[in-house]
């Protein structure tokens, strides 16, 4: 193999044809989901999902046939490159051997697709018409939007005031894909009406896009509503990531000794992760590194309790087992959008309870500062939600170079932060700031904990 | 081959190792560059240009090697990708086989840093501490801010004040990447100060821009400029697009009927070009069509004169022999910033005259209708710049339909549209508007064409 190589890719015909579950390979099974109401263990919300995602959501089948229809779009920007990072290696004079998965290159600019395509297919394939969802920052309303496109399924985003007003690029960006967009609150739905009457410049919250979004799906009987993490079937899909950074090492002749991802709500993560804890399981590697890094504004599992809790703010949501910040809990506003949740999945929770995950949390200048690094060695502008990943990939590197080990680290690159410029120029002029968990917030948390009695 | 392949890429190790120099094959030599002030045949301005460039804008040999250190960073992203659109030939019912090379995927988005970073490269081989250059929309001068980052050269942007202002994410990449970026007219040059002194608030344009540059890079001995297309050099290093898409092309077993790229210096279309007017010199396949797409609201070749002109506004350039709609027209205010210019790359205007390229002109509104097109089949969202050359693609594959004839049409894609969504947005909200070229213009550009009288 020549030393310089910079880019590994698979051919085309190597694409992943099946998901992993590892649902099928946990030593201990998940905690069941609740009810919100009766708190006895549920599906999904039927009305909510179509039958296919609810089976997949608790399904123990190790593999998952991608359909071929999904592959066509896949294939798209699929399978992604795995790049070797001699310019940052060089720059941090590190004997460490950096990879990145970069997942940037799919339409929509981040790892989002890759559980919004077949999302969006089975439930055309069951006949739906439409689907609701509600975006935060906009990476996976318009991640949805690129997907309904191909499935001819009109979508409805609903999109947090604030951010819809702020970063109108990503609300373009759903336009052009033929996705309709509305600020939420949003006079649209009952929930929207009443927040819209107590304050009619509501800014808006994820959890009253979600409301918005359930409210919608629940009150039509062509449409169902689409989730873009968490939950067990994000992360099923998401494996491709996974399957394929395996086969790119093996083709390499390496094997990571630690592999480092963001985490907000886990989709990233556990994708990337669940193909190695699964080779953790089976006793393969056993002191690999599986690190999760969430950022200190909103860290669940390195300060949250694990617990039931609702998914969602207005406790609407299941119940899960999960690390959480408390499901009222405001996350600090962190530009990292898509790491700002009081949860966590379930799977990911499990696995660090297990021990197979480890997690850590950064505070947000280092986080920028180790983006600027990267796009100043790698060329390439990470999302701020990347730049988490970055920065403990570059701190592992340091160690490395410390210790005299020259490991192989694997960094998950989730996205590009081409929508997310206004952020870094905050962080060059100064202007961002760090944020701290405040310890006491835990005990209220807890004491809003819905009360479950599991026989 | 797979039948549903979508993407086409070759190894690295098949990067190319030298860029083709089409002066060593025309058929007629090009007419001389002339000084502005003498008017008799002359160099790129030393004190401008670094020697190695001088030398490669008049060399007639035909391969000249990529230094190693320029093939480092090109590594970062290239070879880049052919694509088969299969999902947009569907959509067209057409039976053309229509693929695009995708330079979307370099760090700074486009094809610019093709030329970006071996000036860079040259540059700092002479000792150069600092580049200035100009940029209008920001691609060229993002393209530049990453390539100086990887010689420790220090880069001066000036960029058009209503860009400035009006894509503010384009500065901040130019930021994030180390450069310095400045709105245009400054008060950091004598024509900038002057320029101020007459309207404080005044807009800028790319001619002022240019003279800023120029006159900061004369008034500092370790500082060189930089530009980036019409010139020879420029098209030289842009050719590893058109060189990897034949590489490409034989590997599939098929041979362009027609290649298709947008233009406003030439360097895109140049770079994806030359290698095949290569062919055609040589004599194969001669009805082989290259089609150049500009803007009816700046249409040098297909409405303009081919004279001798002045390469900038002030008329502080040298004066080339180029298709021209006279060097003080201000192209209309169309959102292709890249494809605003009122001159032509001599290289291109010579194989025009010489019957070896075709040009067309195509208005806004058709340009971003093709794009959405394209973002709803395809996935990608191209630069508004890009979309002048995939309405042609449309067009000529709705014609095979037509004639029931399967041609295989090559579309450059040059860059993606990330940072051009508010575009996106104004085309979609009935905001935008066609511009075509006043006829009567040409006779007042007619009567300030410097006189030249060559021996």
């Amino acid at each position: 193999m020549d030393k310089n190589q910079t880019k590994f890719i698979l051919d085309e015909k190597d694409l992943a044809t099946a998901w992993y579950n590892i649902q099928a390979d946990l030593p201990e099974p998940l905690p069941p989901l609740l009810h919100p109401g009766t708190k006895e263990p549920t599906q999904l919300p039927p009305p909510l999902f179509c039958d296919e995602i609810n089976k997949q959501e608790f399904s123990k089948e190790r593999w998952i046939d991608i359909p071929e229809e999904v592959q066509s779009v896949y294939r798209l920007w699929r399978p992604t490159t795995l790049f070797r990072a001699h310019k940052l290696e060089k720059a941090l004079d590190t004997p460490a051997k950096i990879y990145y998965k970069f997942e940037d290159s799919s339409p929509a600019g981040s790892h989002k697709p890759n559980t919004a395509v077949p999302q969006a297919y089975y439930n055309n394939k069951a006949g739906i018409k439409r689907i609701t969802t509600e975006t935060g920052a906009g990476q996976w309303g318009s991640a949805m939007a690129m997907a309904c496109q191909y499935f001819g399924i009109e979508l409805k985003v609903y999109m947090v005031r604030v951010s819809y007003q702020q970063k109108p690029y990503r609300r373009n960006l759903m336009e052009v894909w033929g996705a309709k967009c509305v600020p939420s609150p949003s006079p649209d739905t009952q929930i929207g009406q009443k927040m819209l009457a107590e304050d009619p410049n509501h800014p808006g919250s994820l959890g009253i896009a979600i409301s918005e979004a359930c409210e919608d799906a629940f009150a039509h009987d062509d449409t169902r509503y689409a989730l873009g993490s968490v939950l067990n079937h994000v992360i099923l899909h998401q494996t491709v990531i996974g399957l394929e950074t395996k086969k790119l090492m093996e083709k390499i002749g390496d094997y990571p000794d630690i592999v480092i991802a963001c985490v907000g709500g886990g989709s990233n993560a556990g994708g990337m992760m669940m193909p190695f804890v699964q080779d953790k399981i089976k006793g393969k590697k056993k002191d690999l590194r599986l690190i999760c890094v969430e950022p200190t504004g909103s860290p669940s599992i390195t300060k949250g309790l694990l617990a039931f809790d609702y998914g969602d703010v207005a406790g609407m949501a299941p119940i899960a087992f999960m690390y959480t910040l408390g499901h009222d809990f405001v996350p600090a506003p962190i530009h990292a959008g898509g790491l700002r949740y009081h949860g966590m999945s379930p799977l990911i929770s499990h696995l660090v309870k297990l021990g197979y995950l480890e997690a850590t949390a950064v505070p947000q200048l280092a986080t920028f500062e180790a983006g600027i690094k990267f796009a100043r060695t790698e060329g390439y502008i990470s999302a701020p939600e990347t730049d988490h990943a970055i920065k403990v990939t570059i701190d592992e590197a340091l160690k490395c170079r410390e210790e005299g080990k020259s490991k192989t680290i694997v960094l998950a690159h989730s996205g590009h932060g081409h929508f997310d410029m206004g952020a870094y120029d905050a962080y060059l002029s100064g202007k961002l700031e760090d944020f701290e968990y405040p310890e006491e917030k835990i005990k209220e948390a807890q004491k809003k904990l819905p009360q479950v009695n599991l026989k």
